[in-house]
């Protein structure tokens, strides 16, 4: 039983050391991309959507050559399970999903996905364990065709100096930068070095 | 002169494997995570903010423990080349940016950032040599104190199955799934497994 070109074994390796824990969402991410590179539809270069911003992300990164700072994985904020990979050019691709008919056979990943229990109330053991030996058979896979536009990122465009901050910024952003529009995350900020 | 854990030389390695190839804004992005990694405030856990997608996160997730699966790792679309490194309970932290003034002393680094010349015009060597020289030295450092709520993600919260298509999605979303819903990035979904 091979995850990519890993074995199970160096796949949950690989997850701990990138993801800080071998997460059960990361384990069944494996299965998920594992089984959309052995479906790929004709092609040279393949990129990723991800329906959920939660573990399935680092499992494509890990797995794959797309990755969020190259741009050839894009993230939906769906909350859904389910990867896929598509050709550049024709948008042709696969989506391989998490079955939840198929999941009723597997009574404690079941419940852990759909939070039926409190973590306390969660076999840890039983979950992984069920994760493993379940595999890809509770996924299910789609062809999909993907509409480039939906996911095309915004072009960074021309880049000018913010009058405020001094800092580069994108034009398309207006007069100033987004930091000094006010969209800031940050309460305070002190120059120290 | 090292970046992160790694030395240069490796760290070139890691980013060609896992972002495709050692782009100029993933090394300066080293050292950018390098300079916050080393002005860390005090306390145990820390989160980043990338405050753009491209190339950036890349640098975050090899150096630090933050990734975009894990929620670690938030990434703001305000197209600025600044990574910040703040302790989750406080919101302390510290903010690394590319200093516009200090990068007038790279012309090569300084024309390509600011889009002066196209990719044919650029001297690759001369870029690459330039970014390694310039290290630490065209970056500066700010104190921040980040405000928690303007970068917390929409909590998942309870699953339902999507009457539509038969997945799990989460009921924050409305009576069905994203995908059913029409917003979809897929023009076509047939069922092959």
């Amino acid at each position: 039983m091979n995850i990519g070109t890993y074995t199970y074994e160096e796949y949950v390796q690989l997850v701990t050391s990138f993801h800080g824990n071998a997460a059960p969402g990361l384990l069944i991410g494996g299965f998920i991309v594992d089984l959309a590179l052995k479906n790929l539809p004709e092609g040279e270069f393949f990129d990723a959507i991800c329906e959920t911003p939660v573990c399935l992300p680092d499992s494509v990164q890990l797995l794959t050559p797309c990755t969020i700072g190259n741009g050839w994985l894009t993230i939906l904020n769906f909350g859904k399970f389910a990867v896929t990979l598509f050709e550049k050019q024709t948008g042709e691709g696969v989506r391989v999903y998490l079955d939840m008919e198929k999941l009723k056979n597997w009574s404690e990943v079941y419940s852990w996905f759909m939070k039926l229990k409190t973590k306390k109330e969660q076999d840890s053991d039983l979950l992984m364990g069920q994760i493993k030996e379940a595999g890809h058979s509770i996924l299910s896979m789609q062809k999909v065709r993907v509409e480039p536009e939906k996911i095309q990122r915004k072009k960074l465009g021309p880049v000018a100096i913010c009058p405020s901050c001094g800092e580069a910024y994108p034009v398309r952003d207006g007069e100033k930068c987004c930091n000094c529009n006010g969209e800031s995350p940050f309460l305070e900020m002190k120059a120290c070095g």
